[in-house]
């Protein structure tokens, strides 16, 4: 029914990690693939053909932020995400669940308790907690992030969402927990996520099956509808399991044994934890369809994810950074604001072939980033996107290589 | 010395207007043309290709932001404007003169008066008065408007500071008053202005004689000199006059007798004096020389001062407003944070040729605006400035084609 499929390549002798090829309805993905963030439709700061320009095979956007604004009924009606955002490669939604805890509270079993920056804090003024999420069995209930208002998310609805905005990959519905929740919530929050994983494929099933067609492109005026033959979902299921390897691996064979087109590997980690985590799932999950590590894209991060079999990634970190002046490089980062950039006329790395690189010195960014002027944004943007893509890609080349890892 | 010429292509029968090309060092400006401005070394929210591709022939940065920050010294270091922001066509900086005035006060014997844009305020608060700018015969001193720190423009300072930046037409330094002054300060400022103007144009030419070489090109590594041979600027001198015709025509054979390349007239109009006084000032200034009508934007005013002999215009409007939501269109300008917008899956405007109308609906720029995407200003800010670029060219069309006005 669906034109998605995974290739494997090549493998790296010894270890989980491997190269291979993604195809969705929207092109190719080669793997492993760092997969650039579009928040709200867009990535911030560049137009699609910047995005395209600088080595991006495919853009995820956020399945709660659109539901909120502008709604994914209006993107269905502009003719879906790819249309309405002018993006014609692969597309990924995530499931809305990160956002809607990480934005929220996780208020379950194990207690009421806020995720921050810094980790889990309990919560104890009543007040914060009725502005918080409510998780039951049935899914979640929030506020709105922009206005207060209340919401409900199941793994139906986020189903429905997620058909809606159009996106070649989908997520199933899970509970993001915190990484400093305790074995027995993450027990229990795994075992929902469980529950919620065969909700969300037998949701998306019935779409699939009752797929209305899209409608009336109404910006090209012409009849150009978007049913099954041209347009289905791959949908990811999602493993959970925190830092403990029982439950990470009783996750990869739930999850993994579920008729899943691929999986997203869920949950924060700590550096140290990461790697040996992303291996014993994906020593379990099956080999012949791709795992998509979601929210992680530190360059060492990556390369750790990749060892042990992840072939995806996303994160917002390196836009995040670029917009703030902290500019990747092979020793690490710069910060542009930095007074010994004023007149530094060389580029932000020498050798590196991105268009900021190529056509910018580090004075005229410091200059920008001084005035505020929004190329400043752009420009960074740009580098530092090309510059985690084009280390991901290089990473893929040496395993076609062979190279020793 | 300077390759710098203009040409007149066609006149428009029985008025003063008519199509031109100036050749500048850094390519053609065929008129009448609109003016992108760049005020600090970039046209906000787009990249240099992006104002290429839209249409534009020539970008004016300003003295006063530039020689405030990054500074005109770091600048020439730079290799000049064009390699600092990777413009490679014409440009223009003005005098500085309007910002030292506009985000300062005329003070002089008129009485002091803070510009607003409601109008020119007088200023009775001493306190408020010690914050704003100072004028005397010889030049203004004034205070940041970054930092309050305090600093003097003279006509050579202003000189330096241009050559220093390195565009292709420059600007002598004048008085701005605001149309609210008095006759009598009219005629004062006026006549400061015209000395002043003696003062740049014996500077600008000394600089030419003595013009050091621009240091080696640090970007590139390579020894990239510019000298008199492959950059030398056009100097435009500027009229004044307020809205006096007695006044405004002496200013016109003052300043037009002077060995300027071409001219600018100045000052704040009223839309129904501004084609009669730009009529006035034509009709007296040299024909074989250009003639840039500062800082004036709106298509109606573009039309009358096109038909009164103006050649180049420049304005922040366009692209201000499209930052702010408000879109140019032949009916007039829409905002496209009316609700209407939201679900309107059709281009800002039908059969606008520009990037933005062929690729996305205002039901997506409605998002991106309520959504604070940085990729809002960037699209409104193209559709604006293809639309006043266009507008411009089509009657420059017009003109070559004999059509009436």
């Amino acid at each position: 029914m669906s034109d998605f499929n995974f290739k494997i390549e090549k493998k790296i002798p010894g270890k989980l990690g491997r190269a291979g090829i993604i195809h969705t309805s929207h092109g190719d993905i080669e793997t492993p693939a760092f997969v650039t963030v579009g928040t709200k439709a867009t990535v911030k700061a560049l137009t699609p053909e910047m995005v395209n320009s600088l080595g991006a095979q495919v853009v995820l956007s956020n399945t709660y932020h659109l539901y909120l604004q502008p709604g994914d009924e209006l993107v269905k009606k502009a003719g879906g995400l790819h249309k309405f955002m002018n993006w014609s490669g692969p597309m990924m939604t995530d499931s809305g669940g990160f956002q809607v805890f990480s934005l929220g509270a996780a208020f379950g079993e194990g207690g009421v308790s806020k995720f921050t920056k810094e980790g889990t804090q309990k919560i104890e003024d009543e007040e914060k907690i009725a502005k918080l999420a409510k998780i039951d069995e049935d899914g979640v209930t929030f506020k709105s992030c922009i206005d207060g208002s209340e919401h409900r998310f199941t793994p139906e609805r986020s189903m429905q969402i997620q058909h809606n905005l159009g996106a070649d990959i989908i997520f199933a519905f899970d509970e993001c927990t915190s990484p400093m929740a305790d074995y027995d919530y993450q027990k229990q929050a795994m075992e929902r996520t469980h529950r919620w994983a065969k909700r969300s494929l037998d949701e998306h099933k019935k779409l699939l099956q009752n797929n209305a067609q899209f409608p009336r492109n109404l910006v090209s005026g012409k009849d150009e509808p978007r049913g099954l033959a041209s347009w289905s979902p791959a949908l990811f299921g999602i493993t959970q399991g925190g830092r403990h390897k029982d439950l990470r691996e009783e996750s990869a064979r739930v999850i993994g044994a579920l008729d899943f087109d691929g999986f997203g590997i869920g949950g924060s980690f700590n550096k140290e934890d990461m790697g040996t985590a992303v291996g014993w799932v994906s020593a379990i999950l099956p080999e012949d369809k791709p795992r998509h590590l979601l929210g992680i894209g530190e360059p060492t991060d990556i390369i750790e994810g990749i060892k042990n079999g992840a072939d995806t990634f996303d994160c917002v970190t390196p836009t995040r950074m670029a917009r703030n002046g902290t500019l990747m490089v092979k020793d690490g980062r710069l910060n542009i604001f930095n007074a010994q950039y004023r007149e530094d006329f060389s580029p932000i790395e020498d050798g590196c072939g991105c268009y900021t690189c190529q056509n910018y010195t580090k004075a005229y960014l410091a200059h920008l980033f001084r005035a505020k002027e929004m190329l400043a944004g752009t420009l960074a943007s740009i580098h530092n996107l090309y510059f985690l893509i084009n280390f991901t890609k290089k990473i893929r080349q040496d395993i076609l290589d062979g190279k020793e890892f």
